[in-house]
């Protein structure tokens, strides 16, 4: 353990395009070269739905060029105007470019040299950002994370144009902007430059890519090396250390998707310029193992919203865009096509088209997104994030158990935190990021103050609190010290399942979590068992959170106590202070509490038991929120008082169908009325009786080893299994 | 006034296949007749997008007649078993005989023929219906409604398969179950069928099909007359009843599309067996405006939900299935195929056998959402609804007025409440009922206590509360006594506008509002201009309420008190109980609020001001609700105590994007910063001032008159103007 899968088959094929570095000065050396281009030129017009993406570009850019644009002087933070239109206009100057060669037309490759101009005379006069809110600070932007995104974009609309430029003009511009700005963002910025952050990676992707366009070795040698030329630093650094052996990306799936691009843009131009590096064969092709990372890190096209993280941020981003039509290139998988359609949009470049192509030519199959477990940190040593699916299909249903790295500063303090989807939609859910990405009006676009004091806090995740207080105390210097270990990760249907264990976040406290999807059980879909035991020496408050999306609809059990005139918070700090309490039921040991909710046409319901006295508090979000910064949503939250140990034992089921169109409603109750649970230290079993009285057994091994064997003697009946679990029909048979 | 908008060509067809009414047992008598049938066979091959809805009807009943379907003694109310198993053997008995026609596959004429003998055996020792629930219960459902309905399907699949029964089994089937069930809907409820109702209609129709079917021509006069036979009640009385000269149903557009299935239905039956009463062209042919009425009271295919509503209705719906089938059947209009195209599936008539294949010879035209004054009451003369748009697409903008009559019991006390969408969303919203519709969980499916408590509340919508209390005391029979007036409609850009009042709901307060649509001023779309005055002679309170669907982004000013740590109700009766405050703003006579929120990746701010000191209150639905049983929504109530008069003004303006896969947000800040507003007892004068310091006016009179001419001299510009409305340049040029 931990268990890895290779699925897909990560052959990376030898580009059939590229060229050697070489002089002349009217090649492209970034992600086009000239022998593509007559290939270019002939080509798009096969494909129509390249043809209508490249119209689209054709019409932004035409109407952004239409008056001059303005170079502003840096003034504004981000979200802010003069922000805005430096990052227009570095994009403006890319796509110009780019059009100039897949169109041929001479006015594209004008528009990017006017504007490159404007910013030769501009750039040299800049000092420091006026904006003094980043410990990084750029010069055109407030940091300098957006002056190298700038550069990624700006030299190679620059590579495009530049044999439509006169040597003086190619020198105004070199020396007036791209030289001064490749040497603030490498040596002028050694902090940032040599950091193994994905700050970096873009500042080495825009140097070194400066460097191949330039023809200039010594860019080309600190993107490779660091500033200190000694290979602490650098691209190889940078891959060797921020992705995991599996591809996964220590600070979530949202930042993947931003990290990956400059790896995979750089590492296209370093193989059309130097295919002898085998760039994407390093290292077992993790950067290709990246790309697919992000595909199954994804529900029905969105990202898991996991650490800080933008919801609406899915596969339709350009990063994205770039990187399936590079693993595309490399691969030929046709699954991919899939992706790239729902993408909805290509980027500008020779591998896209050859993807438009395919997708024209009908050649797209599904994607499977089938269960993975991805192990975290460079040696795959730091945990892991176990996806569970059932089905194979983006809306089919989908459980995510979260055991893996801390994350950094974007990290959220929710280790064994879950997540479950089904019918395309979110059903237990993480907050995401406290944020308006952009929106000036709230706190200039940036992290909102209820990021810290709500989102990251460990009861804004459906994972355990133990005594209000978040895991490693909110620190993040300290949660990054320590990992979750993966105990069983399977994938083989009709049970597939992930357990992790910890005990760093508490003091004293050992929590474990088994999360399984479990087939042929419920009348509809899989079942999803949810078995988290907590001990510790000493008694402890423990709550165990589930937020819940969509419409409450009932509990089994009116609720002991319902605020109904006035509400006050849960509690007074670590998040608790946002959240309204609504109604307390009290439970005895033992008892079960079902409750069913809808999300948009389909029923859930959860049915749970503890082994002490417990309550259940049902709570919405918004107090404490003077701005009006947080979305009311909901939760229900399982305490015990005062207990050294205790494991809490639910199943969710999804079921039924609301369709208030056709007037009709079927299944609106679970299948499963009650359940029993024993556990000691080498099996967990599940008893569970249905609404028509069959009985169930689901038996979980603790043991490590997959093929251990395994007898369990219930009541007469012997539950005789091998490997991580079983289940049984009442009789004791494997179903 | 009213203004009467005869857009569409309202010529009845005579339909190419309709036969005389005749004694040949062999033909089917209601939708469908034997010669369609030799051409329906032949043509369903042709129509791929028929043949795959009528595969998912066959798939669908082939799996529902798999093992013999129960038929059990009913027990149950609506969404319980008993209940929901009749109603949909009701349907099955439907399908099954059409399908028996449509395929000529004799299989689905056994199974429905075995229902049918099931049901002759279990209807006659029917008593009343255990659950007395209704004032007017059933004997197979709890309310007779159901069981009309249910005769409505189950008579005509026998009508389909009664060719293939013995005299021996038409004998039993008529004998016990359909003659006692049409006796028993008839003469045998008369309360229910001579009613002035849409109960009555479904009772109408399904004795009055019945009758045509079983060649009984007493259950025909019966349907056309009354249990009386003297004209007082039946068919005609309520097609003239029911619904405006504008085709226009009292209840609202929820209620008009269940209530409209019985009369088009029923009225198809007629025409195909007595087409020489020419049932269509009555009264102007209202039965097809009705139809149509349905459509242009929806946005982006929901309906309006106003008064009871379940806000998940619309185009889609069994109802407007066979109402645009039969529509599309009497004029041809290929406008209605689009309608047909968005409600994704198709009813087994003839009728839209036709239809599919237009459609899928691609004949479907976009249908234009053009402003339409809909007059309410028999004779048009008891208010109106105004629906204004902008442009004509579906998802464009459209702002509603409700200056209708009550609408009897499912009537909501919200004189003078508009509604506002863009973008294909509600933006400024109605909550509907309170409903969970068929969900046995919530009150059996019923309507909530909440819906009295909340949803017909006035506070609950987007008009004026005065005292806090609600319109008419929120008394249903004195409000259905009075209506309010509708001053003005305008339809023609650039300004299209509504103007009503109403004096009733209160005791001495007069109250007055304008809605229009005003192009040129926002850089975006439209803006909403509301204009809301209120006077009475005596001191009042007065709240005007917005119920915003989205985030809440800025406010221009900070609250002057929030409620961050303990919600308690805005109020203590009358929908006020239900809603938590949350902040409070005091505004100076005259000074100006803007508020911004974010619906979906669109911008809306609503800037306003009153000529009296004032509050802003926001607030969070979900006080006093016990069970859940509220949706947590917001909105922001401006406020006003003690004055004798006043006159809100606002205006709304769409703007902007945020793009949160793009990462891009732009025009998050409206156009319009500044408004003053002047008013007369002839006109209203608001101006209004941009960003970039323009100024425009824009102008309204009060008079009722579309052809008078004004002037207004404001600080020496002279304002000019014809008819309702005009927008000028600050130079006093009209735009």
């Amino acid at each position: 353990m931990p268990i890895v899968i290779n699925r897909r088959l990560v052959t990376v094929l030898v580009l059939a395009t590229v060229i050697a570095y070489s002089n002349v000065v009217a090649n492209p050396r970034t992600q086009i070269n000239v022998e593509d281009l007559v290939e270019i030129r002939s080509a798009v017009a096969s494909s129509p739905s390249f043809v209508r993406y490249l119209n689209e570009t054709r019409k932004r850019i035409d109407e952004y060029f239409a008056f001059s644009p303005d170079v502003p002087v840096p003034r504004d933070p981000g979200g802010g105007y003069t922000h805005e239109q430096h990052k227009k206009n570095g994009i403006a100057i890319y796509e110009a470019g780019l059009l100039s060669l897949f169109t041929g037309d001479k006015r594209y490759a004008n528009d990017a040299k006017q504007l490159l101009l404007s910013y030769a005379a501009l750039y040299p006069n800049l000092a420091e950002h006026p904006v003094k809110r980043s410990n990084y600070p750029g010069r055109m932007f407030w940091q300098v994370l957006n002056e190298a995104v700038w550069l990624v974009y700006a030299i190679q609309g620059y590579d495009a144009i530049r044999s439509a430029l006169s040597e003086a003009e190619q020198e105004t511009i070199e020396l007036g902007l791209f030289r001064p700005l490749a040497d603030f963002l490498s040596t002028g910025s050694p902090d940032t430059f040599n950091r193994i952050h994905n700050h970096a990676a873009w500042a080495v992707a825009a140097v070194g890519t400066t460097g191949y366009v330039l023809d200039e070795e010594r860019y080309v040698q600190l993107a490779f090396n660091g500033t200190n030329l000694d290979g602490s630093a650098g691209f190889y650094q940078l891959i060797d250390n921020l992705f995991s052996p599996d591809g996964y990306y220590t600070e979530g799936p949202y930042y993947q998707r931003y990290a990956l691009m400059p790896f995979v843009v750089f590492a296209r131009v370093i193989d059309a310029n130097q295919p002898e590096l085998q760039i994407f064969k390093h290292r077992d092709g993790v950067l290709l193992s990246a790309i697919y990372a992000c595909v199954d890190l994804s529900y029905n096209d969105l990202f898991f919203p996991l650490n800080d993280a933008i919801k609406d941020k899915g596969l339709n981003t350009v990063e994205l865009r770039y990187g399936i039509a590079i693993a595309f290139a490399l691969t030929g998988d046709p699954s991919l096509l899939a992706i790239a359609q729902s993408q909805d949009g290509f980027v500008l470049t020779a591998d896209s088209l050859k993807m438009a192509q395919a997708i024209d030519a009908g050649h797209a199959e599904p994607f499977e997104y089938i269960p993975r477990l991805f192990r975290d940190g460079p040696k795959g040593t730091r945990g892991a994030l176990g996806i569970l699916r059932g089905d194979y299909g983006k809306t089919d249903q989908a459980a995510v158990l979260k055991a893996t790295s801390h994350g950094f500063g974007h990290g959220h303090f929710d280790r064994l935190n879950w997540l479950y989807y089904d019918n395309g939609n979110e059903i237990v859910s993480d907050y995401g990021s406290a944020r308006f990405l952009n929106i000036e009006q709230k706190e200039g676009g940036r992290y909102l103050p209820e990021n810290t004091t709500w989102a990251k806090q460990t009861i804004a995740h459906n994972t355990l609190v133990v005594d209000e207080t978040s895991h490693f105390e909110a620190n993040a210097e300290v949660a990054d010290r320590y990992y979750p270990e993966v105990l069983q990760f399977r994938r083989d249907r009709p049970i597939v399942l992930v357990r992790a264990r910890t005990e760093n976040p508490y003091q004293d406290v050992r929590m474990e979590r088994l999360l399984a999807l479990v087939e042929n059980i419920a009348e509809e879909r899989y079942l999803v068992v949810d078995i988290f035991s907590v001990e510790s020496n000493t008694e402890h408050q423990f709550d165990l959170p589930v937020h819940f999306e969509g419409q409450y609809i009932a509990t089994n059990k009116q609720p002991t106590s319902v605020e109904a005139e006035t509400l006050r918070p849960l509690g007074e700090r670590n998040g608790f202070q946002h959240l309204w309490l609504r109604s307390k039921q009290e439970l005895a040991s033992g008892e079960t509490f079902l409750f069913t909710w809808l999300t948009d046409n389909r029923f859930y319901s959860v049915i749970t038991s503890t082994d002490s006295p417990s309550q259940v508090l049902f709570a919405q979000l918004g107090a404490n929120d003077p701005n009006f910064n947080l979305r009311p949503q909901q939760t229900f939250i399982r305490r015990i008082n005062n207990a050294k140990r205790t494991t809490f034992v639910s199943v969710l089921e999804s079921h039924g169908e609301y369709n208030g169109a056709a007037e009709f409603t079927i299944n609106n109750r679970p299948t499963i009325k009650n359940l029993k649970f024993f556990e000691n230290d080498v099996s967990q079993l599940l008893t569970l009786e249905t609404t028509k009285n069959t009985i169930f057994h689901v038996a979980f091994s603790r043991n490590r080893d997959a093929e251990s064997r395994h007898v369990l003697v219930l009541d007469g009946t012997s539950l005789t299994w091998r490997g991580y679990a079983s289940a049984f029909d009442g009789e004791g048979n494997q179903i």
